[in-house]
């Protein structure tokens, strides 16, 4: 086993990591979604992403246009939540919020006899837009993102749905890209917390630069 | 595609996948273990970690005899800090936390021309034990953990060594296991803060129920 560590600067650990991940493709991928499923790779080392990741059309361009207008991102774990770049969100005006630990909705979860998940998106659907849904744990959330848009009472600008699990997971994501909604998916059942906070940032990180 | 929703109450779906996870594990697992390698491959959906999860010697005992004495848990970011069980560690009288937000730590690592990551190490084995290392993210931190080791200034009763990444993360981990600190490493370049956290509670879930 090689344990000779190699000489790189700090500051270009990431660079140097994005070379290899490059150099490791399985195949070329669509330049425009590139850097996001890259920093998805980067944050898991698995490849598996460069196949899994579904893009809806201009998916790019809509998620970006919502940042620049200042987008509300809403996370279903604290754990997405403290994974996005906090420098970035503020350098575009940008900020990111999640409900999960709100004490009101864990009380209108327990009345209604629903999930926080659930109730955290509801919650949620209140702000004043554009809103960044991430989800990168509970299904329960996506699904109830999915009714919400189908019945005319939320119009996200973007769903990133990258749930992990084995419960209902596959299926909530397929469900959401039948909406039409603007979608990021994971299809499968990877994904995690750490992947939607990898999205959320590589669009953070694209913003302003769209030849990156 | 099937995208029928499984019907199972949200108590249930913890239980439910780990019933899917042990009927698709691509072999038996040492018993002792299973709970936290199944939980790992809860977190992630990837079963590659049934292969790569590396416990050394009794580390099993050994980190349950930690947190019984109400260990601290020191993570290398927040996002592994966020997913750690709060109720559960504080079931048990143990804490986690986190140096790596810390001005303090920013300063020195300024100062010193080091990385931050390294410096909240040093920070961190300023306290007082039983002290649990989980690392997520930074090889450096795994790295500075050894050298402090090596040099007998540093006696942890614990490290998860699971930095995820592509430039010196599998050395930093092998080199570890060649400390034989008790550790429980994820062998390879897959790894991240949501396995470190997943760990932590898996071993809060055991601990006081050393049947399970």
């Amino acid at each position: 086993m090689n344990t000779e560590i190699e000489y790189v600067l700090p500051m270009d650990i990431e660079k140097r990591s994005f070379e290899i991940i490059e150099s490791e493709l399985p195949h070329p991928l669509d330049p425009e979604l590139a850097p996001i499923i890259k920093r998805v790779i980067h944050t898991t080392a698995d490849f598996e992403y460069a196949d899994t990741l579904y893009f809806s059309p201009q998916v790019r361009e809509k998620a970006l246009a919502a940042l620049q207008k200042g987008a509300t991102i809403v996370t279903d774990t604290t754990m997405a939540l403290s994974g996005i770049n906090k420098p970035a969100l503020e350098r575009h005006g940008c900020r990111a919020v999640s409900f999960i630990g709100d004490p009101a909705v864990a009380e209108a979860a327990k009345k209604n006899g629903t999930t926080r998940s659930r109730e955290a998106v509801d919650r949620a659907a209140e702000l004043p837009g554009p809103l960044i849904f991430a989800v990168g744990n509970a299904p329960t959330a996506l699904l109830r993102i999915r009714e919400l848009i189908l019945e005319g009472r939320l119009d996200p600008a973007l769903v990133i749905g990258v749930p992990v699990g084995f419960v209902n997971v596959v299926q909530a994501k397929e469900l959401l890209i039948e909406t039409g909604v603007p979608c990021i998916v994971a299809r499968g059942r990877k994904g995690g917390s750490n992947v939607a906070a990898a999205i959320c940032n590589a669009l953070l990180y694209l913003q302003g630069r769209p030849g990156v």
